[in-house]
């Protein structure tokens, strides 16, 4: 089994934040800085593309542990951040840019590029989630919460779909056609996020993939916008549903 | 003018009841026990049916109240609560009931009746407010709200088109026929609660009417769950987003 190993630690704005590696995969723990008390743990996907990378998620981190008292790690999906790109990765990624360029849809290829990376990233995740548990702070019977829209659900809902121990998560912004079977065996409280005028997803194809989750607690919030212009108190909303589902009470305001 | 007539007052929970009577409507103003300092108003429409009058609204109105600071007004609807039942109001309800016994759908027969007690309530409402805000610990200047579902809506909705003086509003759980030219001239900011499994307004025809509002910002919210099961967290939700829009924190957790 892959361990954890801490390469940094530094501290800010109420956060501790610990780099580490489990095996090859480099990411990030964020916990308060107020102490060591054992507290919930939130799983982090990052988005897609150029931005998507661990250290950029230290803002949707901030409140989580500082307004909760949570643990957040973020790891680097396949391709992204501080990892190489494979030549899989460089052909798929001009193919993207080839059909943006051409003004075709992006769809097909960003599932198919992101069902794949899924494959690689939720064993990722699985042994990234047993080293965690190790640290004291966390422990190996703590809830366990996720949260990421875009690639973060391209690879979360596969890993939700298999991984017992998350028991709540926030999801959105992906295409369904890789996901819709996953969702149906997803049965934890969902949060899920869609931008009424979506430019890359259509809304149809967002409100079938709500649709198709198991779980007898989901929500959807649907707000006025693009695919990039996703409201800031989602974000909040999206913490006050782990502190509620994780068993947190958010104490400062979110 | 009609004006305001202070009836009754007590005091319980953190909250000051006054009974009001506008002209022959009668309502009641909840208010912070902690004092008369200026703060927002919210409008609260109540239910239609038998559980639909003012003082049922006095949970609704709590953490408005207690948690935001916020004066919270409800009067009963025409045939409602203290109200006596027209002749018309009989004929309606004795078609209803027929409709529900034989299985057929209710829709028809409820967003016509709605349709009528709107036209009658919108005037009522606008009284209300000009005789509400003579209050000094409420002004002729200060923002208001609007929060009802269901038959709260059918009337809100109409009154909001027409009264600027309400600049946000929470909306929900209403056929749109009646409706959805009302939500094309409303423009100010939306949260729309939608049962994602209501046995009596169907999926579609709500997403049909959160689509026609004009707003620049509306926010759906879907959730599991039939008519009469809205969740618990949505109205903490409603609070926060008037808290927002009207310019209040929520010093209290709701």
């Amino acid at each position: 089994m892959p361990f954890l190993q801490l390469t940094a630690e530094s501290s800010s704005n109420g956060m501790v934040e610990r780099d580490f590696t489990v095996g090859e995969v480099p990411g990030v723990l964020w916990s308060p800085a107020s102490g060591a008390a054992r507290a919930p743990l939130v799983l982090m996907g990052h988005g897609g593309g150029t931005h998507g990378e661990h250290r950029a998620m230290a803002g949707h981190a901030h409140p989580l542990v500082t307004g909760c008292g949570f643990h957040v790690a973020v790891i680097d999906a396949p391709g992204h951040g501080d990892r190489p790109r494979t030549a899989h990765d460089e052909r798929e990624i001009a193919e993207l840019r080839k059909a943006q360029a051409a003004g075709a849809p992006e769809g097909p290829v960003v599932v198919r590029y992101n069902a794949g990376l899924a494959e690689l990233a939720v064993p990722e995740w699985r042994s990234t989630l047993d080293a965690l548990r190790e640290l004291p702070e966390i422990g190996a019977d703590g809830p366990v919460g996720y949260v990421g829209i875009g690639l973060g659900t391209a690879i979360g809902m596969p890993l939700v779909a298999v991984e017992p121990r998350i028991t709540a998560a926030v999801f959105g912004m992906m295409w369904p056609d890789a996901l819709i079977e996953k969702a149906k065996r997803i049965t934890i409280p969902i949060e899920f996020a869609v931008q009424w005028d979506n430019e890359r997803v259509p809304r149809e194809a967002s409100l079938s993939l709500f649709d198709a989750f198991a779980s007898k607690e989901k929500t959807l919030h649907a707000n006025v916008g693009k695919h990039f212009e996703l409201a800031r108190f989602e974000a909040d909303s999206a913490v006050r549903f782990l502190a509620r589902h994780l068993g947190r009470a958010v104490t400062s305001p979110a």
